[in-house]
């Protein structure tokens, strides 16, 4: 291995990448937080489709403040904790060494990057269904695959791009370089904006919306709009993107996305960074995202009536008795 | 009075006019459906801010057939049973008297048009809030403004329009005479195509959504796209009447649209008639109107799985205790 790991944010990716390179004989410190005393004690448990491990003592740390310099630390919580970063990042990144920001949406390094300097951030994007089913207890359902690169310099893999690469297959984590991060967060926007966004609106899986030819035709209008905005903004997708998206969920196992997950729990959602970022990139570029933004405001609204102690849900349900009030207008 | 009428529908909006009609001492012939039983033998009851009245024996009919031939016909039916006119309208238009549609939407007077001919068709917006709520029992809480005219001659009160004009006002029915009732049409979409479909869609009052910001700007985005599409149609609406459209639903008592409580109670949707006519309207005159169109989807969505057997919800109900699990991507 070539270099020690920071995990800052152990769940459901970073207890499943970090246990994996930990399980290849790296050294790696994970930062917790409500598994710490659990973790400390009995280590972490992974179940993966790359093979089921146990790690009965691994290094952790609740105090960021308490690990040690590391030479890569990789930012696995979601963007809607990123305004802790400043907190969480000085401990291990003190020594100089570089952060892999691995979250959803776009513009998301940028927080990183207000820490530790943009010269110091590598980009990636995480193409994995994986679950924290108990604490320090992950399971890894599907997929898993790592596209990275450097943060801002598009074109070019980097030496310490293909180190990390280096380490992350020795650990057997299916991870490639890409010379174009922007294209790539693009391309993952195309899935994430429509179906994370539908699944939390229409209260719905995968499966069902790919069942009923309007969601189809929804999510392909979004999809396609995303696409093109993504070309304004200087990132070209080739078009044939838009119904590979459509036919690779039509195939998926019935899934709930983390956005969906997020908002049954209780859990602020991402939509600053998978959908509002991309609605204000659009629009510097001169473009607009309507359908993004109607789905932007009807995910703010479900969120606040959620939290919000003003807003209460109008019904307790969505399934109803059928009532024999018959209203006009 | 100067015209006898015939009732096709006799719910929230039929009854009531019927009703206040035949109150005045109008020959109103009224056709039910499933009421019918209960209004032959006790008649009708309507609650209204107008003054409350009780029918004891109205004209009630089961078989549009049995109907007489009456002067003016009311459409007062859901645009969703419109392929029911072609039975319902011959028995009392025979003898050549007008049809006056009060249906939402837009096109809507084409299915009537196909039955009787362009010529006898009158179109009429009402502006209502009232509940059928019970066998022949009427309560009309808000508002009752009817606007009507010709349905396809632009530009002038004619002579019929005024005469059933004076029969209404003599019921004390407040009712205008227009000129133009393609406008009034898209105005009244200014309102029901953003409240009708965002309280199926969010499961929300009127009240819950002008209480979060992020409503309100969904809400203003959708209603100027409404406004924009009415112009590009050759239906000029001030821009004044975008800003006026939220501030009156700002003070609106809590309500649930008409479509919110056809969702609630099982019944189809008017999507055709309230979003996908204007969609396509906007369409043929070289406009689009792509937030409409997310909500036309959405709705589909909702309306298949609650009807189709194929497409259950995902769970039971939006309200949903905290899980512990914490999945990825």
């Amino acid at each position: 291995m070539n270099h020690s790991y920071a995990i800052v944010g152990s769940g459901a990716l970073g207890g499943l990448y970090g246990g994996m390179l930990a399980n290849a004989g790296a050294e790696v410190h994970f930062l917790l937080h409500s598994d710490y005393d659990h973790v400390r004690t009995h280590g972490l448990k992974v179940e993966s489709q790359w093979g089921d491990f146990d790690l009965p003592r691994v290094n952790a740390y609740n105090d960021p403040r308490a690990m040690p310099p590391c030479d890569v630390t990789i930012v696995a919580i979601k963007t809607t904790l990123n305004d802790k970063l400043s907190e969480l990042l000085p401990g291990p990144t003190r020594g100089g060494g570089n952060v892999l920001v691995l979250q959803n949406g776009l513009g998301i390094e940028a927080d990183s990057i207000a820490v530790v300097g943009e010269d110091r951030v590598l980009s990636g994007c995480c193409f994995l269904c994986s679950n924290k089913v108990g604490p320090g207890h992950i399971r890894h359902l599907d997929n898993g695959r790592i596209a990275f690169g450097e943060g801002r310099q598009f074109g070019q893999i980097t030496p310490r791009v293909r180190s990390i690469l280096a380490d992350f297959r020795s650990a057997g984590i299916e991870i490639e370089a890409e010379p174009n991060m922007g294209i790539v967060r693009w391309k993952k926007l195309l899935w994430n904006i429509p179906f994370n966004s539908l699944s939390v609106i229409l209260d719905a899986s995968t499966e069902e919306m790919m069942r009923c030819e309007a969601t189809v035709e929804l999510a392909r209008s979004i999809i396609t709009e995303v696409h093109d905005a993504a070309g304004r903004c200087g990132f070209p997708i080739k078009s044939k993107a838009i119904e590979t998206t459509i036919e690779v969920t039509k195939k998926m196992v019935p899934y709930d996305s983390s956005m969906r997950l997020d908002y049954l729990a209780g859990r602020p959602l991402e939509i600053d960074a998978i959908l509002k970022a991309p609605i204000a990139a659009a629009r510097q570029a001169g473009s607009s995202m309507p359908r993004t933004e109607v789905l932007a405001h009807q995910l703010a609204f479900l969120a606040a009536r959620r939290c919000g102690p003003g807003i209460a849900p109008a019904s307790a349900s969505r399934e109803h008795a059928p009532r024999s009030a018959d209203r006009s207008t």
